[in-house]
């Protein structure tokens, strides 16, 4: 969903008390039209040890790229960032104020489209590449606290629908190996499109956040598993028709993905091996799915249809339920079987359908959440708000 | 330990029936002195879907870097590869046959040193970059095969000593949740300088050595541990009188490193937590350690300065046990504890040493393991073959 979400960034916005007229992709910003204040400090999002890129207290990034016989290097995202070459060989340059959160970003030296050295490396836009952390007001939520740590495990397991041997990340609650009599629900959490299954437990920090709703006593504990949800698409081409950026609509019961290949892998493979692994509550009312993006699409088409398997949906910008929705043809059964409808966006997305879907979906008396993360886009602190507010919610019968 | 292993891959090698000159770190190879074979292929190192770089079956390296308005491109490894640019924008460049196995390496684009966007990012030579997988002969016994597979577990833990948060990775073996009554022994594997604790589970590939091993019947199930040993230096500055790249030696008593703070770590920190949250046979008999070149270093001083813990020592390219050590002065005493000594090295390493301790301790009635990595220097394929070696020997109680 990245290379979707490469136009939100672009939305004119305000930090602090500096208003900044919104770039175009074409025009380049050498330098930013009010003077940065000059409180920048490393990313937290950098390679141990290394200096730049660096973030000020008004949200904007510096970049400085070593580069001493090159004729230009660009920040490609944010509107295109010209950088300066300074005496020193390195070249320089400054964004305006960014969004909270994290950016996957590219740059280029000469044309040639690298990572920045100084940036640790997330897979995102169909890439292992740069990300720049940019502090937020809510960070404390997915710190690394002083708080019972649960584990991430990576975990292989045979597929005989694609025979091959598949990779998800499973988490574990900090109590998980202290009681091995206690059995746990789980939650299926899915990535975005251009993603991958690391991605929400590195830039997602799902199991930070899981960490400290359960020390702050805000969330049950639970498992949670994050598969491949495939489409990836890395070096491969597009479906045609894919999802429109923030899109929240599409007609009911016609999906623009076909997930079956993935519905089959969690029907049949993914589900029977964590049951088979993990000491799960292996029944309907313990089993949630959320995605986000191009996940949230798939946890809405898996979920409607094998409501017999999940009692939870929650879909992070991935589209909504609508009042018409085929399964909510008995809207009774339906009460009677999903315990908790979660719908989540960006402020800075589209998201009227959402929300006209949330009123129709009360009024057929199907209690459901709509949750707005203030101003932020198709993004990954979108995304972590949600899980946030999601956790407390699920699994509490 | 890659900045000083850079020397080793640029001694003189035979690949099949071609033989080379050394190349020299100033001398460019823009092209192979003889034609190479173009049965190129990509590199299992990369992202997904990249087609740069490939490999050939001579173990040559080609290198693609699309750079349309660069004026060099070039490979620093190998002696430095110029890329020649091509009509269509790209530049170019192959190797002569490399070793087999693992090796990192960096470009620069008009001198900017940035990572290739065709390969995945590893940790190593104190920095996020890229790595190149040569395939091997013995690549099965590190391969990702159909068999039962156990966990790699990422746990964060809280380190009074260093008022920090810590990160170390634990494998768990296949049955490990199967049945909750059994209790395992325990390796701590240490990665080399310039490295951290993601190095073994990623480009050494310890848990489908241990996946493959157990699924053979030629290992016990046991649990390994990583930890970070520090001393990275990343962005920071090396010890004084640091170590002799493949040095096997130093004088007995006299370390050249001061690893008393991760000793500490370990001793009073990491092993409490993992035999408090993993099933631990927590005795000496039952508890292991191993290293890979400074891992290695120390493994020797930990391992011989805690005789009462550990009964187990592997130093892979990492140093050698002298008849003279002090720990030795008893050696009837020296043989009732520890059981397994084992020491490693590639062949294109300095050995001597090695090797005469091996006989001096023999001499001594102590029976310890000298393995020689076939025509490897000191980089992974060295330490993967020596895990693949060491892990058969011990807890054979």
């Amino acid at each position: 969903m990245k290379a979707a979400s490469m136009g939100f960034v672009l939305l004119p916005l305000l930090a602090g008390q500096i208003a900044l007229a919104q770039a175009t992709p074409s025009q380049s910003e050498p330098s930013p039209a009010v003077p940065a204040l000059e409180d920048f400090k490393p990313a937290s999002s950098n390679q141990g040890g290394k200096e730049f890129p660096q973030v000020n207290s008004e949200h904007r990034a510096r970049f400085r790229i070593v580069a001493p016989r090159a004729q230009s290097v660009r920040v490609l995202e944010w509107g295109g960032i010209a950088l300066t070459k300074g005496e020193d060989g390195a070249w320089v340059g400054t964004t305006r104020p960014l969004d909270e959160g994290f950016h996957y970003y590219r740059i280029t030296v000469d044309g040639a489209e690298v990572p920045d050295p100084g940036s640790k490396s997330y897979f995102g836009a169909g890439r292992w590449g740069s990300a720049i952390e940019i502090p937020a007001l809510d960070e404390d939520s997915y710190a690394v606290k002083d708080v019972p740590h649960g584990q991430l495990r990576q975990n292989l397991y045979s597929s005989r629908s694609t025979n091959t041997t598949r990779r998800c990340f499973v988490y574990t609650p900090p109590d998980y190996d202290k009681d091995t009599g206690k059995r746990y629900p789980v939650l299926y959490l899915q990535h975005g499109a251009f993603e991958d299954e690391t991605g929400w437990g590195n830039q997602g920090r799902a199991n930070l956040i899981l960490d400290n709703l359960i020390a702050a006593g805000k969330s049950r504990p639970f498992i949670i598993v994050m598969d491949n949800g495939g489409n990836n698409f890395a070096g491969g081409p597009r479906p045609a028709g894919g999802p429109a950026p923030g899109g929240t609509g599409g007609a009911p019961g016609r999906p623009r993905f076909d997930f079956s290949a993935f519905a089959k892998i969690m029907n049949e493979e993914l589900i029977p091996f964590i049951d088979a692994n993990y000491r799960t509550i292996a029944d309907q009312p313990h089993r949630a799915m959320a995605g986000l993006s191009m996940g949230g699409a798939q946890t809405k088409q898996i979920t409607l249809a094998n409501l017999d398997k999940f009692s939870h949906i929650g879909l992070f910008s991935g589209g909504s339920i609508a009042a018409n929705d085929p399964a909510l043809a008995d809207p009774a059964a339906f009460r009677q079987k999903v315990k908790v409808v979660f719908v989540s966006y960006g402020g800075k997305e589209n998201t009227a359908t959402a929300k006209a879907n949330h009123e129709a979906l009360e009024k057929l008396g199907i209690r459901n959440t709509y949750y707005e993360s203030p101003n932020t886009a198709h993004e990954w602190q979108t995304w972590r708000r949600s899980l946030y507010q999601f956790a407390p919610l699920v699994f509490q019968d």
